[in-house]
């Protein structure tokens, strides 16, 4: 070893012994013919003391910023102590020194809070890496996935590989492919998931599998998406949905006291999709704040059993309202305050295209029990009051209302509450609450096609008591105009997902096992029997010989590292991300390639003029 | 759960016990009106006994073989006792019954010894999965794995994920290539190893990576090698060979005693290139076993340092000897004895065109003392005797001599070697023999090129006694005939494999770090500047910004799995692999994929007619 410690090792009690470090120079600091210099390495950094003897050599080999240096000293203890540091009692007193590999003056410095911006920070992520914030994430993606492994292991569960190189069965998002040189015109496709053989695994007989892989899907990034990305993806057999739900919250729960030493010993709550949907507009809400919708008005088939409380606004002729499809209002606790600035601002921020209202309503819950509101030449005080309680405001709330076509206003409200959750502080970096949202609708209507897609995949068993009506009935929709009166409309999703303060970071389902079951779903979304032999004829074929129930669940690893870090954004949990290009601009990739492997692969360019 | 107890883990200490299990029907014996069935799932073998009240309802659902059933009952002590099984003492005398899922008949039955023949093998892979050896390599590998995670984890290694789509660098093997939609007419590569990555990793200052992962390389697939394979893949910062070698001699010695208990307490045994080459033959030698050649003759280049003792064999007018380039001879222990028939067999063996020679000398080495040979009119017994005591011959061994080109001669009588090796038995599968070869040449030359190409790959570092040749010299062949003079034909590498059992398991060396040097290689194999800034200007100008000194290794996972697991065959150790044309024929992958794809891609088969 070119060093006996490490830069993050040594201590008070380690004074006088004999050392060599090697790492990198953090800063050089020259007193006279005296040089201090911050020596990093990926434990921590330890400060040198070049001593006058030294000075002249120094002078002669000049240390620079990043330069790699190896030194031999002794330990003593500082005079002038560090109190930030581990390291910070002591110093090593220089005896020899080597410089094994010099720098150029790096693009921007390394340290914790500049990084040169994001554009020199992907060309240069090999700097950006050793910068303190990044590797801390990095770590912690470590910790997370020892974590995850050290659980699952306990749990009697076996890491097993799937293939890269499958089959292209282009369903829900795009594939990449490969060129097969050895099969000319044939092509692998990478897996967007190893779903189809973790079912396999399943019929297999291997009752407890995982594995934490790289998937991919080829679609057009938007902002924190990745080509690449990597999943922890569990599938078990002989199992219930009850079954996976505490097993898999037991995980999240194990990852959090080993990675982030937090007891989450609180039940983790669950709600239906309806209940998402209906109390917070969305499929993922972020239940460390109350803030619910209260539902005004809205279409009669979209909650058909939720109670109807449009008379509360109706038949004062208020246009806006009566004319809406849907009338959502939300309370903001502690803001009856709000200037006429303020509430401009956010009448302002609900008409921007992302979001594409038309105005916002506001009602003022006074202190002292009187309101103000934008609205108050059509409502009275009784009526304010009846709103205002079913919205659940009390004095010194602040209450929204947006209406206009059910799907945009019901996200619309939805994002509003976001935004108000994180405007006010409601949403803690520090603070964590998990959600598991069940009971999803199995199928989506597809209007262009006038058919069923699968709202989760196609592999989603219907809950138990709908598979009869699934099975009984035609998946054809006759009438377009009223899809919803299709019993499929209707039919449950043996489907889970799990939320993290307001992040989706998993989601799995009960699996089709039965063959039948399994060509019925594959027709409803509109596949014949030949594209379903074509497709996906392993598969109807391992139903035949003894497919076990199963089920299972997949966590996006990316996504939750950085949650768990209290950060936006993937890309600074992932060592060598790629652009919103797909490109990576360090090694400049994608690239051209070479004459010789068109040819080889039987392949060429066709581009679109 | 669908079970309260697996079909492994009852005992007779469970007596009385109501229990629940799930599992596959591997037999159903009806004895009258009373059925037994073992019941298997991935822990064992449980015999259910459905008695007389349940024979009805049998008659009317009836068993059969790889079904999925449920069954509820007591645990009772069996009076037909099992000690094969560890289970084999209780069986469940069943009250309730459900079939959960039924098969039809199966091409092949699930058993140990009873596989249907490759090709059914891999077509219903699902099913050749429910055998336990089959099982038990998976087990295995996943034993492997995890020894491996624990043990680099306490030695302070992060696992660290590096892209899969990176970029085309045909260097050795031909990269898999994967064309981005979103930058039309330029191509992703698969990655053959993460090498470059990692390298950037310890230029990142994280010293002490690893990670299990795939790898691609799209070759013509001989026998037992895999278009995606896996990798244990490991680099440190600020070490020396040394510490290489003793922390990987301790990850292969830790998998040992965790995954087969064995304590591998010997010293690993060194050898260099060169020894191994002239006392085996082989640059991965067998050292179960002894055996070694005695190079009776060779050209003066190859092993320059060595004694020549041509002169025993020289001299007598033995035209076969004396026009051959090269004559080696090793001595099988204990087979005086063979017959004509078997060492005529043996010259045949040697005559195969994968082997090549033109024939075999043998000389018996007779108990008495006397010898026996087919040069018998060419060597007296002084002559014989001295050959024999120069290959360690003892009364009772005979001794094979074979004749020819040097290169096509030494490879001969290794593979001689390794065949008597097998024959005689002293190849144990349960006898491991770890060796590290070192001082690998850095150089091959490439004859229609002419020019050097680099034996391990380009950014393995010369031995430091010979940076300053390859440095000051230019790397240009002035003359072909007389590559050997060049003093690049002698530089060493930092370089070492890791040899288990015949078999190399891993290999690695230390980096290049220096700018100048890593492009002085480069130029060595024939790339000028623009080719290597295309391809590697990443890696060159990481190379400026403090690059510490660093090195690594990779071990073939599924190799590795499959000598612990003595098998020959990496394919028994993957889940799910392809067949000798890059098939997996259970998925039928590849395949031709959609017009909508290629136009998205923008590109067109191009089929050679």
């Amino acid at each position: 070893m070119l060093r006996t410690n490490t830069c993050g090792e040594l201590r008070l009690s380690d004074v006088n012994k004999q050392t060599t470090l090697a790492g990198w120079v953090q800063t050089v600091r020259k007193f006279g013919s005296i040089t201090f210099v911050d020596l990093r390495d990926r434990y921590g950094i330890t400060q040198l003391l070049f001593s006058e003897n030294l000075n002249e050599q120094l002078d002669a080999n000049p240390l620079g910023r990043e330069f790699v240096l190896q030194v031999t000293g002794t330990v003593n203890e500082r005079s002038n102590k560090n109190s930030n540091i581990p390291t910070g009692e002591i110093e090593i007193t220089v005896t020899d020194f080597t410089i094994l590999n010099k720098s150029i003056t790096p693009p921007f410095t390394i340290q914790d809070d500049t990084d040169g911006g994001d554009d020199l920070r992907m060309k240069y992520r090999f700097l950006d890496l050793r910068r303190q914030a990044v590797k801390k994430n990095l770590e912690l993606r470590y910790a997370v996935g020892r974590s995850t492994r050290n659980y699952l292991h306990e749990k009697d569960f076996m890491d097993i590989e799937t293939p890269f190189l499958i089959k292209s069965t282009p369903e829900g998002a795009r594939d990449f492919v490969v060129p097969s040189r050895m099969n000319p015109g044939q092509f692998y496709a990478l897996p967007q998931s190893p779903q189809t053989f973790k079912q396999l695994l399943m019929v297999s007989g291997y009752d407890r599998y995982y594995q934490i892989v790289k998937c991919f899907r080829d679609e057009d990034l938007r902002a924190d998406r990745q080509p690449e990305f990597t999943q922890i993806d569990c599938e078990m057999c002989f199992v219930e949905q009850e079954d996976i739900l505490q097993m898999f919250e037991g995980l999240i729960k194990r990852i959090f006291k080993d990675v982030k030493n937090i007891d989450y010993t609180a039940q983790v709550e669950r709600m239906t999709w309806e209940n998402a949907m209906w109390n917070y507009g969305n499929d993922k809400p972020d239940i460390r704040y109350e803030m619910k919708l209260c539902n005004l008005k809205y279409p009669s088939h979209t909650f058909p059993t939720q109670k109807d409380i449009s008379s509360l606004i109706s038949g004062v002729d208020f246009k806006v309202f009566d004319e809406a499809e849907t009338v959502i209002a939300i309370a903001a606790p502690g803001c009856s305050d709000y200037t006429r600035k303020q509430t401009d601002e956010l009448t302002e921020w609900v008409k921007r295209p992302q979001i594409g209202m038309k105005g916002l309503v506001y009602i003022k819950c006074n202190a002292d029990g009187t309101f103000k509101s934008s609205v108050d030449k059509f409502y009275n005080e009784e009526k304010l009051t009846a709103i205002a309680s079913s919205v659940n405001a009390k004095p010194g709330d602040l209450i929204f209302i947006l209406a206009g076509a059910e799907e945009r206003t019901r996200k619309a409200t939805s994002e509003l509450r976001l935004y108000l959750g994180q405007q006010l502080g409601l949403r803690k970096t520090d603070e964590f609450k998990l959600l598991w949202v069940l009971d999803f609708p199995l199928f989506e209507y597809a209007e262009e096609d006038n058919r069923w897609v699968a709202r989760h995949h196609p592999f989603t068993s219907p809950k138990p008591s709908d598979i009869e009506t699934m099975i009984q009935h035609n998946p054809a929709i006759e009438n377009a105009a009223e899809y919803l009166k299709h019993p499929y409309a209707n039919i449950k999703a043996n489907a889970y997902d799990m939320v993290l303060n307001g992040n989706e970071i998993g989601g799995g389902s009960i699996r089709i096992y039965q063959k039948e079951l399994q060509q019925k779903m594959f027709a409803a979304l509109g596949m014949n029997e030949a594209e379903q032999q074509h497709k996906f004829g392993f598969l109807l074929g391992a139903f035949e010989y003894g497919a076990p129930p199963h089920g299972g669940v997949a966590f996006g690893f990316d996504r939750l590292c950085s949650i768990l870090g209290g950060s936006e954004s993937i890309r600074d949990f992932i060592a060598f991300p790629k652009n919103n290009s797909g490109r990576d601009v360090m090694i400049d990739a994608p690239s051209s390639i070479d004459e010789k492997q068109f040819e080889e692969l039987q392949i060429k360019l066709n581009l679109k003029q």
